[in-house]
């Protein structure tokens, strides 16, 4: 199934390529901002904006959307660089796949128009984000975030995640943490420059200029006899729901590791064989969830009451019972857009398969 | 081979419980670092202090290994905060688990002596090392860190990247990024506060108090026909040297899509299907190596001179040559310790169960 997913991933379900080379021609972005086929999608307050798709008329459950705004619309705010953030977000993947064959290789002239539909986020103050609205009913700014976020088709979710991840960066890291002083965007919005001119960030290349991707392992415990499962559930958690333990990587730490340390603090539960399945970016605000299967190797559950609020061993049968057949009266879990359903998922599969 | 590593990490390879938990309790870390068996490893410009084991009269090579300190040889510098940092690494995993048994379940007293033996990383500013090298003259700071970090027994190695990591966090995050602000350090090295009273730092969890993890993937890709594989090399490698290409991770993008952009990017090379091998924690200054096979699509090189210097194609036998025999005649690879040797290690024997 993973096979499937990867190349499904790469042959259509990417929406865009980020064009990294791209970052550093000023010339090109300036052109690519005022085109008239540039896609906009607007923030504020790191939510995106969206509307409905399907509609209330159709027999289908309305989908939400991302809005794609063009330059007309968003021109006001693309000269208040005080309040308002700009990240390059890449160029349309199929359209300059069908572009590239087109034409087969000849180059363009200087100052030849590419073809490539660029996309950008745009962030905006909320006094403007407020205006906007009221001069487009039909939008709304997605909030909160979690879950909705999983609403959105999974393309979509993609380029948000890229956005608000960047965006959070730049909100949450004003200042240089080296010196403390000012700092400013470049690069299409994924560099960080400090301006006092003899601070040591500026020697050489250092993680400070550059957003941070936290990465997080996400994992399905399994039980010595193979067919039972640890789930847990902390406070903060809607009533009922369980769902796989997870925890930030530490500094020096592998991604095995981290899974038994994580285990073994929260539940009390030692872990042996890790296997990785899948990942999922997170942007709450940045995280990179890795997931992965945990093989027990004991089985008695001692819950740290300071991390999370409960853990028990699920039967396979109980799971099936929930994430097959839809039945939900003793728990649930996370939907389906989740990677934390995903590997809950891929252990029955797997079992299924023996 | 994977499965094999990941046991032996687990039930033998790993030299410290980290022990979270305690980071909170600064009770029992103030009582940890006066106690005479708490061990305590020096750094200097982040270079930790070593010295060489076997002798120069023994047969063998001889070994570079961690000085383990004490409280005695410390204690001077532990009054010193200003110049000075420390960072509480874990607790002894070997000792730790024999205790346990003994104690055979049994609640110590409040004021009982667990026994446990703590580590701590003391980090000190560059006159008090000169003057503590002329005083330890079998001792030295490692320096240059690469590549001679791979020359430390591999337990050791990860109590440095451990170390390092956080050292490298606070030297470069000394200013608060959200507000400019300075800061203090807390949980025995692990978390970073503002001081500025009213910062939105304060509200809530944010990743600006915490130590950074840069994901990192580095892949071994291979050739359609699977008899090749593709590595490269920087201008700044020692003449003659390819290794694996690999690249940051962005936010919002997953291992396998990172690995895709980053060897079309450096190469132009398309890849398929990607599998996850294992991962390594670099302390230069803070990466998580996540090594990948990766299969590519086309096999057309286009270097981007960008990035790297050189791309090419390399035959099965050629990397046998290399790496099974040592015959560095015509290139080399990284030495046994580095992440992307187990990668390329890993295609060969790959291919020779096939
Ligand atoms: N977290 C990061 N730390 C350092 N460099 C980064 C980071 N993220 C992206 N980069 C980019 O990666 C380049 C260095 O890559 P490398 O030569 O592979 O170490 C830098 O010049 C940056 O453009
Ligand atoms: N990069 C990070 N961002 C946020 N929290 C972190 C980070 N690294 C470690 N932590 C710790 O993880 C806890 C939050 O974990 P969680 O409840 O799983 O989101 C925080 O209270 C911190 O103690």
């Amino acid at each position: 199934p993973n096979e499937v997913k990867e190349y499904e991933n790469y042959f259509g379900m990417t929406l865009l390529d980020r064009r990294s080379d791209k970052r550093t021609d000023s010339n090109w972005l300036s052109k690519k901002q005022i085109h008239p086929t540039t896609v906009y999608i607007l923030f504020s307050n790191l939510s995106p904006l969206v509307t409905l798709g399907g509609g209330i008329e159709s027999s289908q459950q309305p989908e939400v959307k991302l809005c794609r705004l063009y330059h007309k619309d968003v021109k006001q705010y693309l000269n208040q660089t005080e309040e308002v953030t700009l990240i390059f977000l890449g160029v349309e993947l199929q359209f300059h796949m069908n572009l590239l064959a087109a034409h087969n290789g000849r180059v363009l002239k200087e100052d030849e128009e590419d073809g490539l539909i660029a996309w950008f986020a745009l962030s905006i103050d909320p006094t403007s984000a407020q205006k906007f609205k009221q001069t487009h009913e039909d939008c709304y700014f997605l909030h909160p975030p979690v879950p909705a976020l999983l609403q959105l088709p999974e393309k979509e979710a993609g380029v948000v995640a890229q956005a608000r991840s960047v965006l959070a960066w730049h909100s949450r890291y004003q200042f240089c943490p080296t010196c403390g002083s000012a700092t400013k965007i470049e690069e299409g919005g994924y560099k960080k420059t400090c301006l006092k001119e003899d601070c040591p960030s500026l020697h050489g290349v250092h993680n400070t200029s550059y957003p941070r991707v936290d990465p997080v392992v996400i994992m399905q415990v399994i039980h010595p006899d193979g067919n039972h499962c640890l789930l847990g559930r902390q406070k903060r958690f809607p009533p009922g729901m369980f769902t796989c333990l997870a925890g930030f990587v530490e500094p020096g730490e592998t991604i095995e590791d981290a899974v038994r340390r994580e285990v073994e603090e929260e539940a009390g539960v030692k872990v042996g064989h890790v296997q990785y399945v899948c990942c999922q970016p997170w942007p709450m605000p940045s995280s990179l969830m890795i997931g992965c299967l945990a093989v027990a190797v004991s089985t008695e559950i001692k819950v740290d009451k300071n991390e999370i609020e409960d853990a028990r061993w699920f039967t396979r049968e109980q799971v099936v019972d929930v994430i097959i057949k839809g039945n939900q009266r003793s728990f649930f879990v996370p939907p389906s857009r989740a990677i934390a359903h995903q590997l809950i998922k891929h252990w029955i599969g797997m079992n299924a398969n023996l």
